[in-house]
């Protein structure tokens, strides 16, 4: 879990003060297992594992708590934080790093509590693969892995990554992570390249482009709702793996269709996470709100028969 | 019309030569006339109007005829040949302009043959406002205006183009020109303020992510085909048009589900466009195998009932 510093090049709308409106945001939230887990607890009750330091709001674990999240595997480390500080351009997509303050992060090695060792479902978010390795090891018999990862890793720990892909069957990343990951430009080449590592399934995400889906299946293209209000998009790529994983959680099958609408569930999640500062937009968010959303995006490629 | 000198970063087939490759192609035939109403040749008859040089050949013109395209209007200019040399990026997608010839391009001024006036449905190629607006003036009686325009135009020639825009019923263009045109970045504002300017309908491509079509029925996203192999993505964007063009014509109407259905045989005739080297792809295709593609297009986003 994590403390954003946010900076943004236009006054987005201020959560805490409903009707005011600031550029610059400080001590909010975030982390990618905050905001999966708030995604995924939409759908299917969910078992967090991360760490906090002791300047981490107490406010917030009863939040997550209140959302059937079980928050058991959350470490209290004596400490700071984990905080990240950025300047979104004025896309409002690129993004520059001002400063990464790893904190308790530095040390952390997830820990499962007891109960937690007959999870069927895992999301893997992305840390070190050494790390996302471990984590699977104390699970005793998942029946679906899905994991995140970044360049960093694709670069730096090629090997352990490698390791890591056998041992997954769902892998979500964006475009230029599958492409750096396979050598390979051509996507529907580097999909084909990446599938043959390990992953069974693979999501290739394109930002506000939508996402692609492969598997020996075919190809599912699933395009974003395209948003007129874009207040923070910090968080888009985790709301989208919660809103999956906590989809295929509540179906219990991640057969090719299923997959297909979980893809629509997870953009449909994501639209509300990027709709509010920090985890804002997710934190009371309901299932029937979703699928509201997911008939929008449905809408969205609707083509009915030829006319 | 043109001929093009074309520079890709890997060595692609040779329509010319059957299973050979090659990086450089020089003299090949091409110009935004030339792509569309081959594509739209697939559908319905074609009127074409452009301007050639005496270097241009006959072959290509008797091809034109060939396929049911009325080619009265192109007018045989003493001079060479518009030309444009340009150098494919290694992503396939961004390319440098190295040389642009106007030629007998310089002094065109589009006069459309009196067997041509009554044509109802119209293609507005991207040349300067004012000549299309002259196009636009010699037709009698048009039923549906389709055009495209491009940054040059859009900041050069902003009146004319207002006044372009007013008289037209669907703009084509990419998101880049729309939020140059709009001055507005984010693209569902941008597409409200573009159709506020007079066109009733607005298609914004966005290359290899496909389109995303805007009326007064909401928004329809047409992802593209992932495809494994692009050749030459020259055209590719007129050939869409031509291709959305010819379905229109077919039809006889620009419903808003014919509209949906138009883009998606649009994005299906430009796929084929990329596959070849200049008009390879085009000249021969045959509107059953455009059909088999927006099958494969309609199989990318089947979504089915909720599993």
């Amino acid at each position: 879990m994590a403390f954003d510093d946010l900076q943004f090049p236009m006054p987005v709308p201020d959560p805490n003060r409903p009707g005011e409106t600031k550029d610059t945001f400080e001590n909010v939230v975030g982390g990618s297992a905050t905001y999966a887990s708030f995604a995924a607890a939409c759908y299917a009750p969910v078992r967090i594992v991360a760490v906090v330091g002791d300047d981490f709001p107490k406010a917030t674990l009863e939040q997550l708590a209140k959302r059937q999240i079980d928050t058991t595997g959350i470490e209290q480390a004596t400490g700071l934080t984990f905080r990240w500080k950025g300047r979104y351009r004025p896309d409002m997509v690129g993004r520059d790093t001002l400063d990464t303050q790893l904190n308790v992060f530095a040390d952390f090695r997830p820990k499962l509590p007891d109960s937690y060792r007959d999870t069927e479902v895992v999301l893997l978010g992305n840390i070190h693969p050494a790390l996302q390795l471990e984590v699977l090891d104390q699970v005793s018999s998942p029946q679906l892995v899905i994991a995140d990862t970044m360049n960093f890793w694709i670069s730096g720990e090629a090997e352990t990554l490698a390791a890591l892909l056998k041992r997954i069957d769902v892998l979500v990343i964006n475009d230029e992570e599958a492409r750096l990951l396979s050598g390979i430009h051509n996507i529907p080449h580097a999909a084909k390249d990446i599938l043959a590592r390990g992953p069974k399934k693979l999501i290739i995400k394109r930002g506000e482009y939508g996402s692609l889906y492969f598997d020996d299946d075919g190809v599912f293209a699933a395009p974003a709702l395209p948003l007129e209000t874009v207040a923070d998009p910090t968080g888009a790529g985790d709301s989208f793996a919660g809103g999956l994983v906590g989809y295929l959680a509540r179906q219990g099958n991640a057969r090719h269709q299923t997959m297909r609408h979980a893809i629509v569930h997870g953009t449909a999640t994501a639209s509300y996470c990027v709709q509010a500062v920090g985890t804002g937009g997710l934190a009371n968010l309901e299932l029937s709100a979703i699928e509201q959303r997911v008939s929008d995006v449905r809408k969205l490629y609707y083509l009915g028969e030829s006319p």
